[in-house]
């Protein structure tokens, strides 16, 4: 364990499959940063919830914003534990056996309490994360939040108490009495690709879609 | 409401933009049936949790399976409630204010109780659907599980009580004041792609890729 690692505790160790576990920032960051959204975990009333948001982050901190109504965001707020989770497909695993099926997967569990971002100025900040965080760059080139705006809009803030990482790479596992089957085995790889941007039909004339949208990639460098 | 639809409740109705909410099942089980995975929100000792996972659907019922060790799996079994959300990322919405940046998404919210599968028959059956869903017609060809391998394998069922769905299209909605301004607006569609299968290493010679990998396709018909 280096000093960039999550102590292991029973929230955040690994159990199933430890080969698989990452506790080091550069991997649970690397996964989150990549991931366009995440889901987030909170308990209201004895009911789980797993809902979808996207997110930006900070060093060690999350930002979340939404309507002033949205109920992940008054949840968060109210300093109870919750649970962020980004997963990226990477593959489907085809195994000679129904049972060595697999995915080929990255996923990062994130561990932490929520609280309301009152301030003016951070609210501006998180904004500017989340917005590059989706589209890098973008933030410089739309129009800024106003006050009123940024009153209308919710922010949460989650600093990051505990983590890990579960990674799964590489072609199928069969057992070696399988190899001899007649059945096709290997890994169909997948990802998020962005297709044709389509402006706007009230974009006004001579505008050119930027380069960080025409040449948009979520894959990590 | 008609008769396939959920009836709304406290907890699946969606209080966040409500004109995007949908309670028909046609529409929840479609977004289910094209998501490759899905993230499982649950409590433990007043810690929420969101795993990833993927899942089977056979008409109102969802299966899970993992290893026998799995934190996922032992908790679903307990009968505690389950939140199942499946997300589709569709674009990233680019307005010209950073206010009405958006995403363009699908994501279906259904919840439930769990109860384990013992029976081998039941088991197989739910593999046979888990399989089914992340690669249709696989299961055809595929070795099928021995007794022994059902033996090592936790299968929970999930019996869908309640559930919605939340879909934005469509472009950007900025202020008509911001129209002129002479920054990009627009819609960069997303979506989850197949690239070319790789073959397992250890392969046997002269068996061709099946049309089921080649033509691969995540997307709804």
């Amino acid at each position: 364990m280096c000093a960039s690692d999550f102590a292991r505790t029973p929230q955040n160790q690994v159990r199933q499959k430890p080969g698989r576990a990452h506790y080091d920032r550069d991997t649970i960051y690397s996964i989150l940063d990549e991931a366009l959204s995440c889901h987030v975990g909170f308990v209201h009333i004895g009911q789980p919830y797993a809902i979808p948001t996207i997110h930006g982050r900070d060093g060690d901190v999350l930002y979340f914003h939404g309507g002033r109504g949205s109920r992940l965001l008054a949840h968060m707020q109210t300093g109870q534990p919750v649970c962020i989770t980004a997963t990226l497909l990477d593959g489907i695993v085809l195994a000679r056996s129904v049972f060595h099926h697999s995915m080929n997967y990255r996923s990062a569990m994130l561990f932490g309490v929520g609280a309301v971002v009152d301030s003016l100025a951070e609210k501006f900040h998180a904004l500017e994360v989340i917005t590059n965080h989706v589209v890098p760059d973008r933030w410089a080139d739309a129009r800024k939040p106003t006050e009123k705006e940024l009153g209308a809009t919710a922010v949460v803030r989650v600093n990051i108490l505990n983590a890990s990482a579960k990674i799964r790479t590489g072609p199928p596992v069969d057992d070696p009495e399988d190899w001899q089957l007649p059945v096709w085995a290997g890994v169909l790889p997948l990802g998020l690709h962005a297709l044709s941007p389509e402006a706007d039909p009230a974009l006004a004339e001579g505008i050119p879609v930027p380069s960080y949208v025409s040449a948009y990639s979520r894959s990590s460098p």
